[in-house]
C-alpha cells in the first residue's frame, strides 16, 4: 500500500502515436523507455538526460574509481545510438527539463550544449530524475580532491586525483554502501584509509550487533574507523585538500576536533531525491521524502509517473512506504511504468530492502526486517544467530553468521541478515524468495536445496536456521539474545548461565557468571540447578546449547533458553558494547 | 502422495521408555536418533552399524580419494563415545542386525567381531541400510585395482592404490555424479582419465541438450570420454588391473570391443537399495524399487520404519513416487521419521530432485522437472535457455547458462538446469526455494535479490528467466528450442528464419537457411519478410532475438518465435546431435 494513488485515467484512448517523454536515463528511465517499446511499436519515445553519460552501472563507479574496473567504458556501455538502433528511442543527452506544465502536458527542455530552450509535449510524462549525492555544508568541503561518487565524470575525477597526485592517505566519510565501497577500493591500492561515521557502527541499516562485525573486518584490514564521530572541517589550500578535521558526533566544538592528514576526502553520506522537477509539476511527496506514486508509478497528477530513485516504494512485509534507492529497485520500477503505459498490467509487489555490500574478505547482506525494524513495527520477536560454514570445512567453508527475525505469533520469517567470506548472497536470495512468499519459519527445513559438499552442507544454513527458529517458537527451545540475557540480569532477575562446553573451550574464554557443566556430565549433574530458574544454556555457536537446553527441559526445567550464537556471538556483542 | 501408508497405529500409549532401535548409522539413521533424542530424555535408543564408520560424509569421499580432502577423519568426524556423550544414544558398529520378527519386534543381531548372535526387542524399528554400488558380473571386475565409491574403506583403498601404485591412466565407468567427481579428481592429480557411459551424454539425468555442455567440459580437460559406451571386460593379472575393453553399447560382440590401458578402474554405475532386512520383515517396495513409506516414513509393516536411501519418496510437484538417492534428502527423511516417532508432527513434503556437482570449472545443477521429464508427464511446456553472465563482466561474470521449463497452461515454473562457473548453485537454489511455493513464472521478476555489482547483475539472471518465460506464455513471445525448429522444418514447414545480429557476429557463424537482417535495419526492411508464415527470430544468447520479435510482432507479423538461447545454444544443441 502505497500512500496516493494517482486520479484515476479512465479516458477514451487516445489516438495513436503515444507520445512519452522521460526525464532521466540512468536505470529506471531507460527501463520505462525500453519496456514501453517492446509493448509498442508505434509510440513516440524522448528520454531528456541532462548529464552526458546514459543508462551506467552507478553501483560499478566505486570499482572504477578504486581500480578494480579498468575502463569507465566497461560501466557506460550503452549510448544514445543504441537506443535508437535497438529501441528506436530518442535520448538527449545535454538536455535538462526545467519545468512541467501538467494542465497543458507540456515540458520546457534546455539544450546546454547551445543554451537554448524549447518545448515539448507529452501523453505521459516518466520522472526518472534519480538522487544526488547529500554534501554537508562543511568549511572546505569544496577543496579539490574533495569528491562524492555519483556519476562516471565523478568516478574518473577520483581515479585521476589518485593516480596523478599520488594519493597516500583518504578520508571517507560515511560509511554505507558508497563509503565501505571506496574504503574498500582505496585499502586495496594501498592508500591509508581513515572512515568516519556519525553512528555508532559502520553499515548502520544492520543491526548493531552485526554491524560491529563490519567494523572488525574494516579493522583487520588496516583501516582507521572513527565512530560516533563527526567531520567540523575541511582543510587545504586552493589547490588541494590537505586534512580532515574530525570531532565527537555529539560534540558541537569544533575546536575539538583533531586533524586528520588526507589527500583525498570522498564525502558519502547519502542521497536525497531530485525533487525540483517533480514539486514544479505538483507532484505530492510520500513520507519518505520520496515522490509518491501507486503500484504502476502513478503520481498524483494525471499523466505524470515516477520512478526509480526518485520514487517511494513500500515494504512487502509491512505495506508502509519505503525508500531504499537500488539499481535492482529502479530497473523493477521502471519496467512496471513502461509496462502500464503502454496497456501492460505489472504492478510493483514491494520490496524487502534486500542489499549486499563486499567489504573486503567478507559479503555483508540484509533482507527483510531488521531486528530493531521489526521491534519497532510491533511484532513479538523471536532473533537467531546461527554461525555454521557455507560448505564443508573440509572443502574450504569459511563460517557464515545469519542472524533471522521471525515473528513468534505467527511464525512467519520477517528477515535476515547474513555476515561471511562466501555463500552469504545465496542465503540473502533464498532468504529473500521465502519471505516473499510469506514462509513459515517450519518452510525451511522442508526447502529441497542443492546440496553438494563443494557448495554447501548437508544441511545449508538455511535449513538450521529454521530448524533453530521453528524449535524456538514451537519446539518449547527458545532463544535468547545476548543483549536480552543482560538485560534479564540487569533487571535483577536470577538467571543460571549454563555453559555445556568442553574445559578446552571454557579456556578459552565465557559468558561471565557462568557454571560450566559440559553436555556430556548435564545429564548426571542437572541437579546442581535449579529447575524453577531462568536458566539460559551455551556453547560456541548454539548447536551444543540447544542439545543442553533439550536435556534440561525434557528433564522438567521449566524456563531454559539457549543463547543465541553462543559465546562467539556473545562475545562479538559484549566487544561492541 | 507415496504409494503406501503404513497400518494405522492408534494403540494407546505404551509405558516408558520407549525402545527405538536403528538399524543403519550413515546419514537417515543417526538423525533420526538425534531428533528422538531431541524431543525425549527417556527413549532408549540404539544403532546398529554393520561398518566401523558412522555419519560420515558419503558425498565427500571423491574428494578424499581424489586428494582435495587430506585426511579421512575429516569426514568421519563423529564416533559411538560422540554420540553416547551427547545423545545418550548406543551405536554398535560392528553389528550386522540379520533379522526382523515384525510380530514379536524383535531383530537378531550378528556381533561381527565375536561371531556371536543375539536378539534384540524394539518398540519401533528405523530401517535406515542404505544402498551399495551396482557392480556389473563383467569378467575381471573384482581383479585388484578396481574400485566402487560407497565407503570411506573404499576411499581409502582407492587413495592407496593411486599413492602406491604410481598410477598413470585410469578408466572411471559411468557418468553420473560419482563417476563425474572422480574423473575430475583424478585428472587433477594428472592421471589421464577414460570415462564410459552407456548412455548419449554425461550427465544423463539431465536433458540431452545440458548434458552435451558437461561433455563439452569434461573434454575441454582432456578427458577421453567415451559415450554410447559399454564395458565388455576388465583384464589384468592377480595383483592389478591392466586394461578395460570397451564397446559400443548397442553392440553385443566383446570380440568388437577395444583395449583401453588402465591401472585404476572406478566402477560408478549406480546404486541400489539394500532391501534384504526390509524383505525379511515383509516390508513393501515402492514403484521406484525403494521401500514404500508414508510421509513421517512408516512403511506397510507395524512399527517399522524406513529412511534415508533406502526409502522412497515422492516429487513435490507430480506427487509421484520418486527415488533420488541423496544426502540432504537423508538427513530430511531421518529426523522427520525421528520426530514422529517420539510424538511429532514432521511431515515429508517431497523432493525435487535438487542436485549439483562441480565439473572442473563448472557447476552443473538442476530442480525440479526437467523437460523431457515434464513433457512426459503430460505438460505442455515453454522452453527457454537464458544465457548471462552470473555478475558484471566487469567485475569477473561468466557465462551462465540457465534453462528453465515452465507449464503454459498455468504459469508454473516446474524445472530448472543450470550449468556457469559461478553462481550456478544460486540460482538453483532460489528457484528450487519458488518452485516449493508454486511460482507462477510471472512472480520471479518480483523477486528482490541482493544486488551489487561484486555478486549479480542488475537484473538477475532469475529476473531475467522468469521475464523471458513469462513472455513466451502471456505476452506472445513464444520461444522455440532449437530442436523444435528443426522438427518444424524437417515437417516441412515453411519457416523463415532472421538473425538479426550485426554482420559481424554473423560473419562467425549462424543458424543454417537464416536471413539477416540486423536489428537497426528490421523495422525498414520487415517488408523483405512474410508476416502470415512461421517467423524465428534469433541473436547471440536470445535478447535481442526476442527484440526482434518484439518489432516485428508490433508489425502485425502473426506467428512469431525467438530461438530459446540464440544461436550459441543453436550451435551447441547442433554439435551434440
Amino acid at each position: 500500500m502505497t500512500s496516493t494513488t494517482g486520479t484515476a485515467q479512465h479516458e477514451p484512448p487516445r489516438p495513436e502515436p503515444l507520445k512519452i517523454v522521460v526525464v532521466g536515463s540512468v536505470a529506471a528511465g531507460t527501463s520505462a523507455a525500453a519496456k514501453a517499446r517492446r509493448n509498442t511499436e508505434t509510440a513516440r519515445i524522448t528520454v531528456y538526460e541532462r548529464d552526458h553519460d546514459i543508462s551506467y552501472s552507478g553501483c560499478g563507479l566505486p570499482y572504477f574509481a578504486g581500480g578494480e574496473v579498468k575502463s569507465i567504458d566497461e560501466l557506460t556501455p550503452r549510448n544514445a545510438a543504441w537506443f535508437k538502433d535497438r529501441y528506436d528511442v530518442d535520448v538527449r543527452t545535454g538536455h535538462e527539463v526545467t519545468a512541467v506544465d501538467a494542465a497543458t502536458r507540456t515540458v520546457t527542455v534546455r539544450d546546454l550544449a547551445t543554451e537554448t530552450t524549447f518545448e515539448d509535449t507529452y501523453d505521459e510524462l516518466i520522472l526518472a530524475t534519480g538522487v544526488r549525492s547529500v554534501v554537508p555544508p562543511l568549511p572546505g568541503v569544496d577543496l579539490p580532491g574533495v569528491f562524492t561518487v555519483r556519476s562516471p565524470s565523478d568516478a574518473r575525477a577520483i581515479r585521476d586525483w589518485v593516480e596523478t597526485r599520488q594519493v597516500r592517505r583518504a578520508v571517507v566519510v560515511g560509511a554505507g554502501y558508497i563509503g565501505l565501497e571506496m574504503t574498500e577500493q582505496l585499502a586495496e591500492r594501498g592508500i591509508e584509509v581513515t572512515l568516519v561515521e556519525a553512528l555508532e557502527h559502520a553499515m548502520p541499516r544492520m543491526d548493531a550487533d552485526m554491524s560491529a562485525r563490519v567494523d572488525a573486518e574494516l579493522r583487520r584490514n588496516d583501516v582507521d574507523l572513527r565512530l560516533a564521530a563527526r567531520v567540523a572541517a575541511v582543510e587545504g589550500d586552493d589547490t588541494r585538500v590537505t586534512g580532515v578535521r574530525v570531532g565527537s558526533a555529539d560534540d558541537g566544538d569544533p575546536a575539538a576536533a583533531y586533524l586528520v592528514p588526507a589527500d583525498l576526502v570522498i564525502v558519502a553520506v547519502g542521497v536525497r531525491p531530485n525533487l525540483e522537477l517533480a514539486q514544479r509539476a505538483g507532484v505530492s511527496i510520500g513520507p519518505t521524502g520520496a515522490i509518491a506514486v501507486d503500484r504502476q508509478g502513478r503520481t498524483d497528477v494525471p499523466h505524470v509517473w515516477a520512478v526509480g530513485d526518485v520514487a517511494q516504494s513500500f515494504n512487502l512485509i509491512t505495506g508502509e512506504p519505503a525508500w531504499v534507492p537500488l539499481g535492482s529497485t529502479a530497473n523493477k520500477m521502471g519496467r512496471i511504468a513502461g509496462d502500464a503505459i503502454t496497456g501492460g498490467t505489472l504492478e510493483h509487489r514491494g520490496i524487502l530492502g534486500t542489499s549486499i555490500v563486499r567489504v573486503f574478505g567478507l559479503a555483508v547482506a540484509q533482507t527483510g526486517l531488521t531486528e530493531d525494524q521489526a521491534r519497532a513495527a510491533g511484532y513479538d520477536v523471536e532473533v537467531l544467530h546461527n554461525i555454521k560454514p557455507d560448505r564443508p570445512e573440509y572443502l574450504g567453508g569459511k563460517p557464515l553468521l545469519i542472524k533471522a527475525v521471525a515473528d513468534r505469533a505467527s511464525g512467519r520469517l520477517l528477515g535476515a541478515q547474513a555476515i561471511g567470506a562466501s555463500g552469504a548472497d545465496k542465503r540473502i536470495d533464498v532468504l529473500a524468495t521465502a519471505i516473499t512468499y510469506g514462509a513459515d519459519v517450519a518452510d525451511l527445513f522442508h526447502l529441497d536445496l542443492a546440496y553438494s559438499p563443494t557448495y554447501a552442507t548437508t544441511k545449508d544454513p538455511v535449513h538450521y536456521t529454521g530448524m533453530a527458529l521453528d524449535n524456538a517458537i514451537r519446539g518449547r527451545a527458545p532463544l535468547i539474545t545476548p543483549a536480552e540475557l543482560e538485560r534479564e540480569r540487569s533487571a535483577g532477575e536470577k538467571v543460571q548461565v549454563v555453559d555445556v562446553r568442553s574445559a578446552a573451550d571454557r579456556a578459552k574464554g565465557f559468558v561471565d557468571g557462568s557454571v560450566h557443566i559440559p553436555l556430556a556430565e548435564l545429564r548426571s549433574r542437572s541437579g546442581e540447578l535449579d529447575p524453577a530458574a531462568l536458566t539460559v544454556t551455551y556453547c560456541n555457536k548454539g548447536v551444543t546449547g540447544n542439545a543442553g537446553q533439550n536435556v534440561l527441559r525434557n528433564l522438567g526445567f521449566e524456563h531454559v533458553h539457549n543463547l543465541s550464537g553462543g559465546n562467539k556471538n556473545y562475545q562479538a556483542w559484549a566487544a561492541a558494547q
